[in-house]
């Protein structure tokens, strides 16, 4: 009977980086979340990755990064490059920021540290929303059919100690079960190799003694005796990765290995003239990698896949858990769009688009890096005039090096995350123009961040960071810029009264999808006072004791946390009159109206003016993806069906 | 029989601030605490009070903000003042930065939140070093005798549960008891009150909603109805402080009260013409205050009082809880140096000396800026000008009130804790003298605090915090600047080689108190490889790449975590060549050595020159309060005598 069968939203597979942080996005948004995972406990020990600037970012957007700096990570602001010298010694022949000033992050480092301790920060989250990691179940069969339309996925789970098995039904199920994926092999997607070549990489993670000046600091060291990577840890440990073995050798097996003291003995010898000793070892292993990405993310847009499953990097890129932590947001705002009546199903299919790009571009990348820096280490002034940034760099002769080596910098810190234009990221393919959208604005781009900028936040007069006022809740954010023409007296803001009076109108984008949270004692709900599915926050280019919020559109009062004095010294603009408006490249009287998707991407800017237009703009981008409102959605996921908009929006 | 009775190097009675305070301290330096509360149960709600900005920068430099903070404290940046208006009214006058721009700060707020969040965290640092706090225990009886002349006073327990009892003995007794004291009763110590006038206060926390716009600020409300202070508190709350009733009534009582009703009836009337509903109360209380200083912190050096103990406010202050912190950490380190056998026990007299005077000074300052304020309200150009900051202000007319609010501003910050001269505060009065002593530098003063700044760490190119870099471990912090005529190249430091020549010479103050610190393995001990006494950090005048840690003279290798280059910009000293030299006034070649006391106070400044006059002038100023070495203390606390200073140094 199949009201018996257990009914869940989604089925995730694996606790690793992506099924967790997917699990936490839609467990905290009130989806209900079957999630399992075949290991019997968390990660022990080793499997450390970085998390990249961009990844500490989105985790602070999150609210989960003070939690994970608390295991106070090593930081690494550089890395050192070593090199053979005469009698089988090793030189440092240069160091470069690993996130460079021309990249305008707010941490500019990245952080390592143990993905147990990651893992228990998100375990912890998603027990404080009611969901809870099976352990050891491991999935056996899944199929898509009618059975029940509205969970159209079933999948038979087994429990690995007890034997129990146990038939579910869901929405979706997503598989983030890493390399060795049952989903990707039951659907038959094959992985795709970039580079041909595969390697066996050993790694070793403990406390030493030595006099090498860089342990902790990010090493690449090539010597006569072989190559070694260093990465800092927590808690004085060190990492090595040591390749082992290489495709390219004469006897090359994907089974070669090397014991604890072989590696230690290796790294004795690549490290002269300065002494290695170990105090302990924690963890060790050697295991085989090629990189390659698979050929499809889902086939029916009810069964995903993220993360390793999708796609294997060499640790060396270090960038395997950023690009889970981005598959697995990108899913989340994407489903709970289309689960909540807000967006049409179609807009699933963006989630392999976008980010299987990613995935490409990012081993393409890795790999003519890699080509490019074996043919001749770069010269001192080619470094020097790649960390000065874009503006110099134009100035001067167009080097490949320099270009490569910032592209490679872009990537690694998680900024070269860029998607391609689409119905989200607006660009001149789009199926709307308007001549209020701002384009080829190089603060602004559809498909990649806003920069961050500091403000006052009038009501309470915190200063914060602009973008990150808005956590990730699932909803769009309406960043309205007023522009250095706009005062905030009464009668000073036409611009923001017609925007108001637009946004207001009944029926219009923003009025449509009020539905039931009207209903809701919204007074300390300073993100969603009106819908769940848009947050707004106005940023004015006045001194905060000059602004008074009762001064502005009613609109504007019920979002009174997210009203901003744009009164904060820059010191990447210093002569700025409006410093996060100049970051985001508005230095005139007029403002701006800056859509940013729920994962932190910009979607589109539009030019703030008096009258209709601005809104008019608004309106057709977000027409070419949202329902009419969320009652034509029969499917609707959370609170089923909705109400209609309030009278007085 | 003596043998007996159990032995404690301190008995710490009362688990508020201070005594809590202290013991993480001494707990985490080794010694043994017994620590003891009335109160059956940590403090469950209310009582908050504001950590000011310098209390934040200890709590840093231990190690505790982030896990404060975790709580989400809310932030007070500004005080906003609402004054009578026609009609019943209110209207604000004005608001005010409450930590401003001329104030050096690194966290330019008060962090409000409920006490037992706080205390919280202190027990779980206790616990991780063996440190429990027992309750209900009371004190019931105590004396300083000679029955055991290690261990001095006895001291009288008792269990308030079950009524058992127990006699200890001690070598200091610390009473951080709160205003009621037993201790001080005992003592016959009389509270002196600064202000005759006493009041009854009322304060009630809890969620409200409001149309009134500063409910998220800081705000001091006079109406024609009364007066109110509304503090933001965590988690959306806000506590409201009312005046039942002042000395100066006709009618007063120190005994008259109101209900819960009553204050509400009476916030709702001042408020007007805003609304006021309570969404539901958290705590309410109402008590009588006058503000008080205790004539003695201690009677014989053995048993000593703080915190409340000794000083009472009015809550307006909002300086209960950091006075209590920096009575704290003022006894710790005293306590320890002597008890470890550093220095001799004359240095006990300095807690009262110091602590007391700042009490007088706060409630001194607290009564004259209340009488100045009420004659008359600043106007907004005394205000702008009082933001602007010394440089400003030097050049326009001298005014009262801009003075006093800066003053205030400086007090209420914490900043304005600055001791008088004494053997550790070097003045023009100090019994040793020397031609290199930096005098009169509005940087760096004897008895105030380092400015702060964010230098490079050499050795893995973290951008830090210099000023936090040596943790509060109750050694002195030698911050050597190496000056901008300096080169980290060998050869281009002779003041740096002839200063780690002096130091590390036998017999020198330097060397004498390695100790058996020397025995252990010191390999990953970054602050005190040499000493548990001494720790130090040598700033660099270079860019990171430029310096060679192996270039600097061996005693600086051993600190090679404690190496920085001194190449970041600073928004306060832009043209500056090296900005952390500049923020404590080395501008030119020659460097300094900075000498700041365990508890972040400069205790001397000595310029670094060639030669030996550099050591001469540190030894000089150590030679002021030092033994010949530990194994002169026959009380040694920690591990009892001392070994000999290696032949290393």
């Amino acid at each position: 009977m199949p009201s018996e069968i257990p009914l869940y939203d989604i089925v995730i597979i694996g606790a690793g980086p992506v099924g967790l942080l997917l699990s936490v996005s839609l467990s905290r948004w009130g989806y209900k979340v079957r999630h399992i995972d075949n290991r019997p406990v968390p990660t022990a020990t080793g499997r450390a990755d970085g998390i990249q600037p961009r990844s500490l970012e989105i985790l602070r957007n999150m609210g989960l990064k003070r939690k994970i700096m608390a295991y106070d990570p090593a930081r690494v602001f550089e890395v050192a490059f070593w090199d053979p010298a005469p009698q089988g010694k090793i030189v440092r022949t240069g160091t470069w920021a690993s996130c460079p000033d021309f990249l305008d992050a707010r941490y500019p480092f990245t952080a390592l540290l143990h993905q147990g301790h990651i893992e228990r920060v998100l375990i912890d989250d998603l027990a404080k929303n009611g969901t809870r990691v099976l352990r050891p179940w491991t999935i056996t069969r899944f199929e898509t059919n009618h059975t029940n339309p509205a969970y159209p996925v079933e999948v038979d789970l087994k429990n690995l100690d007890s034997n129990v098995t146990e038939t579910v039904r869901a929405k979706y199920l997503f598989s983030g079960e890493g390399a060795r994926s049952f989903v990707r092999e039951q659907l038959g997607v094959q992985i795709r190799h970039k580079d041909p070549i595969s390697h066996v990489w050993g790694v070793m993670d403990g406390v030493v003694r030595t006099n090498f000046p860089d342990i902790k600091m990010k090493c690449t060291i090539h010597s006569d005796h072989g190559s070694i990577m260093v990465i800092p840890r927590e808690d004085n440990m060190v990492r090595l990765y040591i390749q082992i073995a290489s495709s390219t050798d004469k006897d090359f097996s994907a089974r070669k290995t090397a014991t604890v003291e072989e590696v230690q003995a290796a790294a004795k010898s690549i490290f002269q003239p300065y002494y290695c000793e170990w105090d302990r070892v924690e963890w060790y292993s050697v295991y085989p990698i090629g990189q390659g990405i698979a050929d499809k993310y889902t086939l029916d847009h009810r069964v995903f896949m993220g993360g390793d499953v999708c796609h294997t990097h060499s640790p060396k890129a270090g960038q395997g858990m950023n690009t889970a932590f981005h598959d697995a947001i990108n899913f989340a705002w994407k489903m709970h769009l289309v689960e909540s009546g807000f967006a049409s199903r179609d807009i699933l299919g963006t989630y392999e688009v976008e980010r299987k790009f990613i995935a490409e571009t990012l081993l393409n990348f890795d790999n003519q890096y890699a080509a490019l820096f074996s043919k001749r280490p770069p010269s001192a002034s080619e470094v020097d005039s790649a960390h000065k940034g874009d503006d110099k760099a134009e100035s001067e002769t167009k080097n490949d090096f320099v270009e490569m080596f910032k592209a490679n910098c872009e990537f690694t810190a998680g900024f070269g995350v860029a998607y391609n234009g689409n119905i989200f990221n607006h660009s001149a393919d789009h199926p709307f123009q308007h001549e209020l959208f701002i384009k080829d604005s190089p603060k602004l781009r559809p498909g990649r961040i806003m920069p961050p900028s500091n403000v006052t936040r009038v009501v309470d007069a915190n200063v914060v960071h602009l973008e990150n006022e808005i956590p990730f809740n699932g909803a769009f954010r309406l960043f309205v810029f007023a522009g250095l023409g706009q005062s905030p007296k009464k009668g000073g803001h036409q611009a923001l009264v017609d925007l108001a009076e637009g946004l207001t109108a009944p029926g219009s984008f923003y009025a449509r999808f009020g539905s039931e949270d009207l209903q809701r004692d919204n007074h300390h709900d300073s993100n969603n006072p009106h819908s769940r599915f848009f947050s707004l926050a106005l940023t004015l280019a006045a001194k905060r004791p000059e602004i008074e919020i009762s001064d502005l559109p009613a609109l504007f009062q019920d979002y009174s946390a997210r009203i901003y004095a744009d009164d904060k010294r820059d010191i990447r603009v210093l002569d700025a009159k409006a410093a996060a408006h100049a970051k985001v490249g508005l230095t005139g009287d007029e403002g701006a109206v800056v859509v940013i998707r729920p994962d932190g991407h910009v979607g589109v800017a539009v030019r703030l003016v008096p009258g209709k237009g601005t809104v008019e703009a608004l309106e057709g981008y977000f027409k070419g993806f949202t329902n009419e409102s969320t009652d034509t959605q029969s499917s609707s996921g959370l609170g089923g069906g909705a109400e209609h908009v309030k009278a007085q929006l």
